[in-house]
């Protein structure tokens, strides 16, 4: 990775803006990608970018980041007691910042008093248009560096759908967790950094949960009804994610209704999903042919993903949502359905914006099982 | 779970200072564990407690929440078009809030702001010093119900413990997940709810790392030198907190020394570890022998656990920390030395503060295999 365009892109932007230093901060309950953006460190560490193209990367296991990351400098953590305010008052000093710093818009109210005070004159900035907003919208358009890794979590999820598909139809008492650490050693035997996120895998008695809780349990998976499977792997910080939704017997009216309603949905949007689409008129769709049936979807439609798994384009229907498609973009569709009867059934796959149209990135669909 | 003593004494405490009512909120990149103390809702949920006592949960996924948590009063999400303004602003006239309304300490500047323009004239408080504290200090001290979950928790890692020295000694071809997967396989089978974390299995040529990253892969683990196995398990969100270091083959003058020295560390701070005694004197007493020895330990040498399994007890060698060790504190002892060329060594447990003295829950050690 070549992160150096990054860097001089926010250093550009912080010239333009009349701001010294941006701040980065990761620590354990409250991450930023940005860091790993900008820089390649998963996590862990401070981060000054300086309006003359200065990175000062600061984390906390200093062994780790030099065989990780670049940045143009590094110093150790604890070379400031692990404190952040003794960091943020000693580079202050040494690079003589002067004028404002900005940080997160999510840095809690306390740390920003707390910065005020050791910022040695300087304006601790925080607004939810700044900083955030530009790494926002410049994550969101990924480059072909990004793509490629993207593409790569593609793949991987592909071939562990169809081993998935042999692995369902070949064993018996199949359980939610043999089939997450299934998937799991799968990823991780070709290189995957890890999971998205912690597997969603909820037989048929726990699929009416949006986000299964456990997320996954020694509970038979697969049984007659519905079974709902989300997952995704991490190639070098990028994800995938898909859902599948597994059908076995004979289902009920009312559960055949909600499989084929989600399924519309999902060719539905699908179908709306073309560069220069506003995406709220996608999630609109699909809400109004839910709302047509009788049902309502009790979460968004999708989101981008990147270094966060959830990130823009949000495809909610909601006023101030107001993103059109655009070339780089990558995203899922996720239309889902949940009742405490019936269970629950969603189909989720990703999607690329190309110049043309565009590209579904995953082949997940509803399994049907005999 | 009986929660009703824990509202009752929050809103008691609410009232002593004058506080109409206090907000939690659990999401995505924000989670508030205070949510699950209070009431069972493991996350993605606000809740209210009033000075009357009154607990309103407002989750985002309601059929979970009426299967799985417990509050006076359950609203879905939805209901406030899942906008924190507008289930606040909605809570505040429904209830004829006034006064002040307080919100955790690590609460974002903007959301901050956002609350104060629709809290209907309440004050939005936000301290370092005022219900975080009060919580803090709560949950820092374990009731029988906590207890009993930590204990079974710490059980079934003991278990595995021995299995993974059976797995260890009578596999051929061991890797990183393989180890970590053979572990979350057998603890999801014992019914626990997940892993503390994702476990960190670093093999000889990654354990230099503090926290390995990628958590793990498929590499080796155990070849000659030193491994690095940091684990836990979950009961009812409960964790266990282990770290075995794997000793393999003829180690070289310098591994030895360091594995000699946290050994000597690990003794000395159980040594210690007695009702009344100040954590940082601990911590202290562990650096000084690291230094005295030409070595520096880049962590602090344990934690408290319970619903975060990183929470108070801190036990670090910092002026500001005054903690003493009192009963029902659980805390881990984790000393360890990294070094680029030799590899890591950490040796972690978990305590228990009783009347009479501390009592090590878990049962790691340095693991010497031929």
């Amino acid at each position: 990775m070549n992160y150096n365009p990054r860097i001089a892109r926010l250093s550009d932007w912080l010239a333009s803006e009349r701001i010294s230093a941006a701040l980065f901060v990761d620590v354990e309950g409250r991450r930023d990608p940005n860091i790993r953006y900008l820089t390649g460190q998963p996590g862990d560490a401070l981060l000054f970018v300086l309006s003359d193209g200065k990175a000062i990367l600061i984390p906390w296991d200093i062994n780790l980041a030099r065989a990780i990351a670049q940045a143009g400098e590094m110093i150790p953590y604890s070379d400031y007691g692990r404190s952040l305010s003794v960091a943020v008052e000693a580079i202050v000093q040494r690079e003589k910042l002067a004028g404002s710093i900005e940080v997160s818009a999510t840095t809690p109210h306390l740390v920003v008093e707390e910065l005020q005070k050791v910022s040695g004159g300087c304006e601790i900035v925080c607004r939810s248009k700044g900083l955030d907003e530009l790494l926002t919208n410049l994550r969101m358009i990924k480059d072909p560096q990004e793509l490629k890794l993207i593409e790569r979590a593609a793949e991987i999820t592909n071939e562990l759908l169809v081993l998935l598909e042999v692995f369902l139809t070949q064993s018996t008492d199949v359980t939610e967790v043999g089939v997450a650490l299934f998937l799991e050693g799968e990823a991780r035997k070709r290189g995957c950094e890890g999971m998205s996120f912690e597997s969603l895998v909820a037989g048929p008695a726990r699929s009416y949960g949006i986000h299964a809780f456990p997320a996954y349990t020694g509970a038979p998976f697969a049984e007659a009804g519905m079974s709902i499977l989300d997952f995704g792997v991490l190639v070098e910080g990028y994800p995938s994610d898909v859902t599948v939704t597994v059908l076995r017997g004979p289902l009920s009216p009312k559960q055949q209704e909600m499989v084929d309603l989600v399924q519309q949905a999902y060719d539905l949007a699908v179908g709306l999903a073309r560069p220069g689409t506003e995406v709220r008129t996608i999630s609109a769709a699909v809400d109004e042919l839910f709302q047509r049936n009788g049902y309502s979807m009790p979460h968004s439609l999708g989101h981008g993903l990147g270094l966060q798994v959830h990130e823009g384009p949000y495809l909610r229907n909601k006023p101030e949502i107001v993103t059109k498609l655009e070339r780089g973009m990558v995203f899922t569709i996720e239309p889902g359905l949940y009742d405490p009867g019936a269970g629950g059934v969603r189909l989720e796959n990703d999607l690329l914006v190309s110049d043309g149209g565009t590209r579904i990135l995953t082949t997940s669909r509803m399994l049907r099982l005999r």
